[in-house]
């Protein structure tokens, strides 16, 4: 933190700390519960609360004893959505490439060390677990997330992720050593290819979206882990073909 | 506001306004812009953006000199839509109702004086404008909106609605006595319909979800304006089917 700027506003910071709380938790928090999350002091909490109540960022369930996230955090939230000018033309891309390939495709953005999902196009059949707009997973465990982090230098990556890795399955990269070695891989083929190390039965093809250097987003195609290794290659050739021209286009039109 | 209630956080209301400022412009706002918006003092303005900078909610475009919405605000406000128990259920019978009908279908809630889209799923040849969701559009102008408006008695609507009401096209009604009116066929026949109020070529039909007294959500078909009246009986038909069947599950469900 350079010494020429303001510090935080605590108010501010405690803010957008019990909103995102909220956000994670599962069920609605009582008072109590908030306060063992954020170690923020009950009076502080329970002002900060009534005004985040008042204003519909926070919604009360009918006991009016416990707090979720309200109706105004949302359609603030989907408004980074609408202003960014590469998603029109990853939708468009999207379409085309479920239409040639059938199966389930994602436009995501590297967010720290995970990535976050901006659009979403489901297969016909989608039987698979399906991330949503705004969901964000650990990029290690994705295909989308390991070919952005191969856009980084192995010593970027070292200290962007946090050891130990979190498996989500039994096939998780949870060694860092390993998995600067598969990016290696994957900066040599130019896509990436995981097979259940994210979800079970699932495996994933993605590849970096070149009209940004590091390049900050990826186009994947997720499909049943037991597809013929025919088909998969057929998948990865239509996910190198698409993303390029959607970089292209995004090139063309002058959004960097 | 109860005497015994704390007064509001002048720093946490300050932050969800700066967000919903910037939510709400089409582009990237100055900090002097964001002055001009929200009238808050200029040191105030810059702390807090600071501030939010640095917990990715707001973040600056490559010259530093403008803000927008950032990436853990989409992150944020998507969990509104994670915890609703009655989102999936809709997403269901969306489903089941685009299958029959072959028209773009919405889910929405009432918020204040506007309808918010919490679910979509388009038709096949779309090519009219589509909300997406967490937008947000005003409840007068739309049959979702005039359908839960419908849910109160005359005296709530007239408290609810700003005078005079705004016109997103020729037909919008803007008269709040020629309004009630409408809601009041709305009560006696069960259904909403409007035709080009809120977007040219744009027809819409919607019933409310009997799951809470007075309903907070409705389903809707938006549909071309020029559709033969027979299909839209049909269309009708099918959206009050599906919307019952919906209700039906929802209280099974123990969902209020």
């Amino acid at each position: 933190m350079s010494m020429e700027q303001p510090p935080l506003v605590k108010s501010a910071e405690r803010t957008v700390r019990i909103l995102e709380t909220l956000a994670e938790s599962h069920d609605h928090l009582t008072l109590s519960e908030l306060q063992q999350r954020t170690g923020f002091p009950r009076s502080s909490l329970h002002a900060l609360m009534r005004t985040l109540v008042e204003l519909n960022w926070v919604e009360t369930d009918s006991a009016r004893s416990a707090f979720g996230i309200g109706p105004h955090a949302l359609l603030t939230g989907t408004a980074y959505l609408d202003k960014d000018p590469a998603l029109p033309f990853a939708q468009d891309c999207l379409e085309d490439l479920r239409d040639e390939i059938g199966q389930t495709v994602h436009f995501a953005r590297r967010d720290g060390a995970h990535v976050l999902y901006l659009a979403t196009r489901e297969s016909r059949e989608a039987d698979h677990i399906i991330p949503r707009v705004g969901r964000r997973l650990p990029a290690h465990v994705t295909a989308l997330g390991q070919v952005l982090l191969a856009q980084l230098t192995d010593d970027e990556v070292i200290a962007l992720l946090p050891e130990p890795l979190t498996p989500l399955t039994d096939h998780t990269i949870t060694d860092l050593a390993k998995l600067t070695g598969e990016l290696d891989q994957v900066r040599t083929r130019g896509w990436s290819y995981e097979r259940e190390q994210g979800t079970l039965g699932v495996a994933c093809v993605a590849v970096a979206v070149d009209y940004r250097i590091p390049a900050t987003d990826a186009i994947s195609c997720s499909m049943p882990a037991a597809l013929a290794p025919a088909e998969v290659e057929q998948i990865t050739e239509a996910v190198i073909k698409h993303t390029r021209k959607l970089a292209a286009t995004l090139r063309r039109e002058g959004i960097r």
